[in-house]
């Protein structure tokens, strides 16, 4: 059996998110096992670093799958590239060390959350955009992105009510751009609970607006109900754009 | 009556281009005016610069429009904002002096025409971009690109057979450019012919693939035959990005 690494680009609008539900369905992950079982005559189970959301994109998703082949691997990443849809891309593949696994090994992600600010469309990169044109105060977002950093239980920032495990995660990074009219926030973690960068995006866009103060983030946080925090922002603005390991 | 001059952006590709064929039919052109018509109470047409192809795009498509209303052009705009779908942007809208017309004053149109020269997908803006993985030259393609440039005779590079008119028009500029993994050409002139960008863009392309000559332009331009020209470059590839007035 050897081990493979691979590197994916994906538009996740007509897909309900990265993980497989069934064995057919319209999920990145069954799509991309789909192919590569095709191709390699074996059933392939892939690995990718995380799940990502339904509609949600990712430029930097990392996979991992096992498989006994002959194949060099540019060879697979030809025949990958030609079976897959035009929406899901294989950037590089290459043969990894014998125990790499991209969930359990990844150190580090970073999600990029694009937001339009403004009146006028951007019809081009509409699939990637939330379109929000009320005014943002970036000082006063900044101010509060700065109590998210560090190592917080986020249980307030998890969309499943019925995690059991621990909530504990570390932010390394936020940043806040204004590019034209987009604002663009960048977020760094060693790991990301179920829709959390949305909730946390979310909550930034309100006190972003007036519509809360930068200092609630830390009673948010310390309630540990989701309720306390904002609105979780729409998955199109949101992309996975590096795994580190 | 108040004359109306508007700039538009629009994803192509799902619409059969820019000129209404029927009245309901699947145009840029059809959709505008029948949103203007509703929203104004009264049979709205709307004059674009020029057609644009099937499948190909506009990010600075100007169009006027004739109306008898009260409204200001800032109301209207929002309110086209509101009903147009998200694929036909509306940028901006202003009052026009009474005889301006988007066909008859368009003086200079410029074009991009964007091609993926890489074996790796461009998942984001495949909608926009022809993939073709194969090397290309540019030196070849530049010093070709030289021989279209003034005025000339362009019926090879029309893709009507039947037209009767003058095809003499000017090239004011063509540039090519590689960023990154993208080749994009510019082209400037005064007008074109139907499918002339994709025409000349296809023949440099085959020049860029060494399966032509760069010499062989000034036969092409005066055979004035479509058949002695390349391939007429795919639609999704060119975007309509300005005209001058």
């Amino acid at each position: 059996m050897r081990n493979f690494r691979i590197l994916l680009a994906y538009d996740g609008t007509r897909y309900q998110g990265w993980q497989r539900q069934g064995n057919t369905d319209n999920t990145i992950q069954a799509r991309l096992e789909a192919v590569l079982s095709r191709l390699l005559e074996q059933e392939v189970e892939v690995n990718g670093s995380g799940r990502t959301d339904a509609g949600a994109h990712a430029s930097g998703q990392v996979a991992s799958f096992r498989a006994e082949t002959e194949l060099p691997p540019d060879v697979i990443l030809r025949r990958l590239r030609q079976h897959l849809p035009d929406d899901i891309g294989a950037i590089s593949l290459a043969e990894a060390a014998p125990r790499f696994h991209a969930r359990l090994n990844a150190r580090e992600k970073t999600y990029v959350y694009r937001v339009w600010n403004s009146e006028s469309p951007n019809v081009f990169e509409r699939r990637y955009l939330y379109a929000m044109p009320r005014p943002l105060d970036l000082a006063r977002m900044r101010e509060a992105a700065e109590y998210f950093l560090g190592e917080h239980d986020f249980m307030a920032l998890c969309a499943n009510r019925h995690m059991k495990k621990s909530a504990v995660r570390t932010i390394r990074a936020i940043t806040i751009e204004r590019l034209g009219e987009e604002i663009r926030f960048t977020v760094t973690g060693d790991g990301f609970l179920y829709n959390m960068v949305r909730i946390l995006v979310g909550t930034l866009l309100e006190i972003g607006e007036g519509a809360r103060e930068p200092g609630c983030v830390p009673e948010i946080l310390a309630s540990r109900r989701r309720e306390t925090a904002g609105e979780t922002a729409p998955a199109r603005g949101l992309c996975l754009t590096e795994v580190k390991y």
